[in-house]
């Protein structure tokens, strides 16, 4: 594991206690013991393999952020009936495919702490049980009964493969740009945090207003997430997060703090991120201490950390449009969670 | 490509004409054209990769089985709208994804004749590409408005999904047998088929004993149609078909042929079974004519088109529920020509 250096992070006033995901946990806990339950109901197949595989990466938890979100909003919409568990189960599902595939596809080998599927039993198996993970949430929106929820989870869906696809396409490209990156990340991640928060509305059958706004909350909460992440994976410690601490790097992903440190470089510089980025299998142990140090010289990791605030943001206005209470301050409180955390 | 001794199928009375699927295509000649328009906007993306990929496989041709099989459905069935279109496609990019799929996981390097995707592209936008067509796969189902056809399709995905897996786990695993293998492609290829027909009875609004009848007649053809498969690939020359002679058996795959020559074997032929499909990575340049020679001492290619003939005649009988004319005779006429192109 690489010790990084963090000390970027630490701007943050001591004093307020650091924003939590735990009061939106605590409000919806039913559920989501329910959702839990329901989830490892529908992982089951007389093909063990299956369940074997599919819970190696749902048993290692994870925040779940995805199905809390769900949950919350349908709370939020006032929904009284149990539909919404399903379709919390059902988002955590697609999440879990594309991370299958996401794994093989960047030949990753840990993930939540954990080595990957992809590394215990194969890449075989981790495309065949991400899809079957995949037409399982199918299944579970078919029993919603609500071809608008469908409609909307097919969307966002089909949108994060394009998203992938995408981001395949631009990965080791150092001449694509910031406007291709937010594609992706909007496409990938946004996407589904989108489209997990607005079926709540749709389940509990509330008016348009309620589903935009709580579609615009998830879309930019997501952008915030994935924009941390990046950050993240620039600073924080493997052993901590369960992800890989350079991972991205490693990979010549393409990320905003790369983009940033490319962008404020001078000529050396921009040499050093096309060669690190473009051929990362020739990467040097030195490159990694070297692209941290170029990275904290122009603010890169400050910058994407004030770019997420700004989507936050925008998530907290988005809000506005609910009655106050317990449940809206915990959906607010879970997106200065999702910044936060960074620091 | 190898030679393979076709003898054996030669067993027909030269009189007869050959079945042929054109009756049915020239039945529903409009509508594909429709559905093969339709397939093509579908694949559409600013991602520009995924149309070149997706489109490699589908332009490829393929017989279009399932989607003639889903027009047809709904022709019998009276179906006076357009939505069976949208099906036709929907049951084709399904189709599709899991190829892109089994291309990746079986490694192969042919298909339809032409180098695979994985083989042109890499296995990363084939595993991508190939979520993408799924999730078009379920938008267009949602187009149809009709929550069963979802549910219908949506089971049968998992199906597929779990077959495949299955699949994987019993590969070059000479201890399985009969069951499981008649599992296997009862999931991986006969669920396609089955819901590829039902849908067309419940988009026409029929009664359920017509979509019962559907069903059974695509399990049925489907069975029929996955053995004749397999026969194919111990016998039939690469280049007519599009597809390796010998495939399965590099790849030590266990389909009936195997299973029956294996079965039928003094201990010396085991012994050879168990070798060359439990590490067919040592397979000498003599095993094949070897396993052509088994299978021919045992009859294992004859028996195993007598099984799909039996399946062929469940497949007929379905039919009978629905009156006769030219459509019903061109369904019945799809199955003849599905056992038929193997003699």
């Amino acid at each position: 594991m690489q010790t990084a250096s963090i000390s970027q992070f630490d701007s943050r006033p001591a004093a307020k206690p650091a924003p939590s995901i735990e009061p939106l946990r605590a409000l919806v806990a039913n559920d989501m013991d329910a959702v839990n339950r329901e989830i490892i109901a529908r992982m089951a197949s007389d093909v063990s393999l299956i369940p074997e595989l599919a819970s190696h990466l749902i048993a290692a938890g994870g925040k779940r952020i995805r199905p809390l979100l769900t949950l919350g909003a349908a709370r939020l919409c006032g929904y009284g009936s149990d539909k919404h568990v399903l379709l919390a189960a059902c988002v955590e599902f697609i999440h879990t495919a594309t991370l299958l595939h996401d794994d093989v596809v960047d030949e990753s080998d840990r993930r939540r702490g954990n080595a990957t599927a992809n590394v215990l039993w194969g890449n075989q198996p981790s495309v065949l049980v991400g899809d079957f993970l995949f037409t399982r949430a199918f299944q579970l929106m078919v029993e919603t009964g609500s071809l608008e929820v469908l409609r909307i989870l097919a969307g966002a869906s089909s949108e994060i493969a394009e998203g992938e696809v995408l981001q395949l396409v631009i990965a080791n490209d150092m001449t694509s740009g910031e406007a291709e990156y937010l594609k992706v990340i909007k496409a990938k991640t946004a996407a589904l945090f989108a489209a997990a928060c607005r079926v709540g509305a749709v389940i509990a059958d509330r008016p348009l207003a309620e589903a935009q706004a709580l579609d615009d909350f998830g879309h930019n909460l997501g952008i915030a997430f994935q924009l941390v992440d990046d950050a993240l994976d620039y600073a924080s410690d493997g052993a901590t997060l369960g992800k890989n601490t350079g991972d991205d790097f490693r990979e010549g992903k393409i990320t905003l703090p790369v983009l940033l440190a490319f962008a404020k470089g001078n000529e050396a510089e921009k040499d050093f991120w096309r060669r690190v980025i473009e051929r990362p299998e020739e990467q040097a142990e030195a490159d990694w201490q070297q692209a941290l140090a170029y990275m904290e010289r122009h603010g890169a990791i400050q910058e994407t950390l004030a770019r997420a605030r700004h989507y936050g943001q925008k998530a907290h206005q988005a809000l506005g449009l609910f009655a106050p209470g317990a449940v809206r301050d915990a959906m607010a409180e879970a997106v200065d969670f999702a910044i936060e955390r960074a620091l």
